[in-house]
């Protein structure tokens, strides 16, 4: 493809996507696609000559467009949304279309000056502590995911607290982590990478709010360390993925630094809240933080994959993820003058995803990315307030922000019965879990064009399912 | 920004990128920023209010491309190439347009399907082994990279070894790994990442053509037997980063089925090669190998990030990544019909990767990879003739496909003097390494753009440097 013919091939998929930008509230929401359906239209064997670009272009109208669940609807409420926009979409596009690699900053200055210079200016407009800023002796990094952050904070923890010695010789001793019983799945999975074993993990129970008990906390960490083992790190969240609860961040620390442990903080959909000073009061405790992430791949709409990780140590993170060979060797690296991400991070090449981070803090604004999150905030208390008026639904946990989750007063049945009826209707997709034993319906406003009409004719699908 | 706002700005960055492809040969291939430079430019604080999006984009000619260095030049020949090409840029904009994510089958079945059977295409264009095709008990998944591709061979490895306890109760026994001494840094990042000790890597002696040397192989592996250690994963290379050697891996298969090893075969660059069967000879063995990867986004001219990593028991790396919380369970998920790639990888969120594989392949045809790929094995084999023809040089490793290794006749200084010349004039952008002790210039052939002109024009540079 000739650069002429990349302008105009270029054309008709810019034009694709602002038309299915238009017309994607048509299509169900939630794929209807079965098993198979898909591979059932691509042909078995790969083509030997080339096809022309056009032919691609409309397979994926017939082919792919049906097999797709748009998380790109105003009417996608499912799971955490995974939201993006114009700006982003078009600093994926020019990110493909420079293609340099990040992995050290003489790979290309840019990649990682840039992206240094958001994560500072995210601390500035999410006001996070200072000592998150690459002036001071920590920094943040843009991650694949917050999966990937907590990995990387859990391997930061583990060798601070053998003294490196796991790096060199493997994990020997019993190491211990915490979070609470609400935690994301990530955590127990980077258990089971890092070598400390899922049962390592110990969940803590939680509250009637669903948020950490920092005394079960104590109790569990004064056994472990009672039966030889070393507590390495506690993962508090702000906003879990089943109820949004947000764990008590001043209390966990304040034990975190008794017993000398790293504390992380998962704030993956909730972080991007912190940009309206009113909702800042459910990040309070940062500072004691040792690592912090939010995804403003899930609510800023910035294009997956785009997780921020902070540290307030860089050194630790750095020294748990270098590794120098010859042929990486460079006069910049060995100057100590430059941050070579590489070392923040599992794999070794990276993209440039700053350039979405740019896109959107500039083209949005810090007011009209506050004033978005505020519209989902607000249609979400809306729609809380519309189910606790509902005599046959139950709202479950509290709505600090965008989140509300709710059940059928008639039991799990009847819940599962509306959540199946509006998916299966493809005009909305909700998600659910289990919160005190009973099958819960989750709503989460969060995707970049959902407005007060989307949330309007959710619920009143779910009146006229209901009754 | 509304669609017709997008359609218009995309048109604008379509453009941009259409002309920085056309005249990406004018600008210096190693960017000659000075560590600081990109963001002395940059505003200290976030904008309050939405700028223009002209704004951003002339902000991108203005101080982002002084600050790249020029991976997509056909003037690059440093590192290995992370090549693109038209097709693949539309895909990846095209991914970023629709923003689905793959975690589950059932969060986008389309993303899911068009992997899988992109994945097994490729099993048919390399002639890899029928275990790798999803009908068989394997298959294959995209990674971001061949380290993430590597850290899930070796947990896979880890676990199979200790019947599934690590992942359990942790890292307990004392568990070993090989590698060629030119194996890529990633393997022992890998054993620090999996908490199994770098010091448990053993880096096995290669011989003079820096291949493995079977026979110290199994040394090392009997030695740690005896010493009470469990040998759990050998890794054998297809095309080491230094020189381009090619382990040979019949014999360290034979060794690793004896001893019941996980065989993991890295061909991160050499990998698309295998497309023309003139070259298949280098991938002898692989159908003993118990995972594999290589990178489409070094040398298939498809962007990063798109690593294609193959097992040959799917139930293995399955049982070691999968996690199933309640808020992802799913009817597709439990009637074991389907995929879900969330349990072949570390991070649980995915995008729509598949996308471009799918792009290049059918607009390049087969038989338009092959031919890119033969052409820059022709232009590397030339290149390394003319380095034996001059006295003052000397050709280091053997050149099976497109990798040039070389150094000055009179040593270090005037090796290093060579490289930085080339580098500093802005022509070309080389890197080096160290082979038995000597600095070593590397001339890789991969960048999709790269034709015969370039590299005469390198040799021309190269012969006026020493005279």
């Amino acid at each position: 493809m000739t650069p002429e013919e990349f302008r105009q091939h270029g054309r008709q998929v810019v034009d694709w996507i602002a038309d299915y930008l238009t017309r994607v509230e048509q299509y169900p929401v939630l794929s209807r696609s079965a098993p198979g359906d898909v591979r059932r239209q691509l042909p078995a064997h790969p083509p030997e000559q080339a096809e022309a670009f056009e032919a691609v272009m409309a397979d994926v109208e017939r082919i792919i467009l049906p097999g797709l669940t748009h998380w790109q609807s105003p009417n996608f409420f499912a799971f955490f949304p995974a939201n993006h926009s114009g700006p982003s979409i078009l600093a994926e596009l020019l990110s493909a279309g420079l293609g340099v690699q990040g992995m050290l900053w003489a790979t290309s200055p840019a990649c990682t000056e840039l992206e240094t210079h958001m994560l500072d200016w995210l601390v500035e407009m999410l006001q996070l502590p200072a000592s998150f800023l690459s002036s001071s002796a920590g920094g943040g990094v843009i991650q694949d995911s917050a999966s990937s952050a907590s990995l990387c904070a859990l391997l930061a923890a583990r060798e601070r607290t053998t003294q490196f010695a796991s790096n060199a010789r493997g994990v020997a001793s019993h190491l211990t982590a915490y979070a609470s019983s609400q935690a994301h799945s990530s955590i127990e999975k980077a258990m089971m990478v890092a070598g400390l074993g899922r049962e390592n993990l110990r969940l803590i129970d939680v509250d009637a709010h669903w948020r950490m008990r920092p005394e079960r906390l104590e109790e569990a960490i004064e056994r472990d360390r009672q039966q030889g083992a070393q507590p390495c790190l506690v993962v508090a969240t702000i906003g879990t993925t089943s109820s949004g609860s947000v764990d008590p961040v001043p209390a966990v620390a304040e034990i975190c630094r008794r017993y000398g442990v790293w504390l992380h903080v998962d704030a993956a959909m909730y972080g991007t809240a912190a940009l309206c000073p009113e909702f800042r009061e459910l990040f309070e405790g940062l500072e004691y933080a040792d690592s912090y992430c939010f995804n403003p791949h899930k609510w800023m709409f910035t294009n997956f994959d785009c997780d921020c990780f902070y540290v307030a140590d860089r050194a630790a993170l750095i020294r748990t993820l270098s590794v120098l060979p010859e042929y990486l060797k460079n006069q910049a690296t060995q100057s100590g003058a430059v941050i070579d991400y590489r070392d923040w991070q599992i794999p070794l090449g990276r993209r440039f995803r700053a350039l979405k981070l740019w896109f959107v803090i500039r083209t949005f604004g810090v007011a009209g990315l506050q004033a978005k999150v505020r519209e989902h905030v607000q249609l979400a208390q809306e729609f809380a307030r519309w189910v606790e008026s509902h005599p046959a639904l139950v709202r479950v946990a509290p709505v600090p922000l965008n989140l509300v989750t709710f059940r059928h007063a008639d039991g799990d049945r009847a819940t599962q019965q509306l959540l199946d009826r509006i998916n299966q209707s493809g005009a909305a997709y909700l998600t659910h879990t289990r919160l005190d034993d009973r099958l819960v319906i989750r709503v989460c406003v969060g995707q970049t064009n959902t407005q007060r009409l989307h949330v309007q004719q959710l619920w009143h699908r779910i009146g006229t399912l209901i009754g």
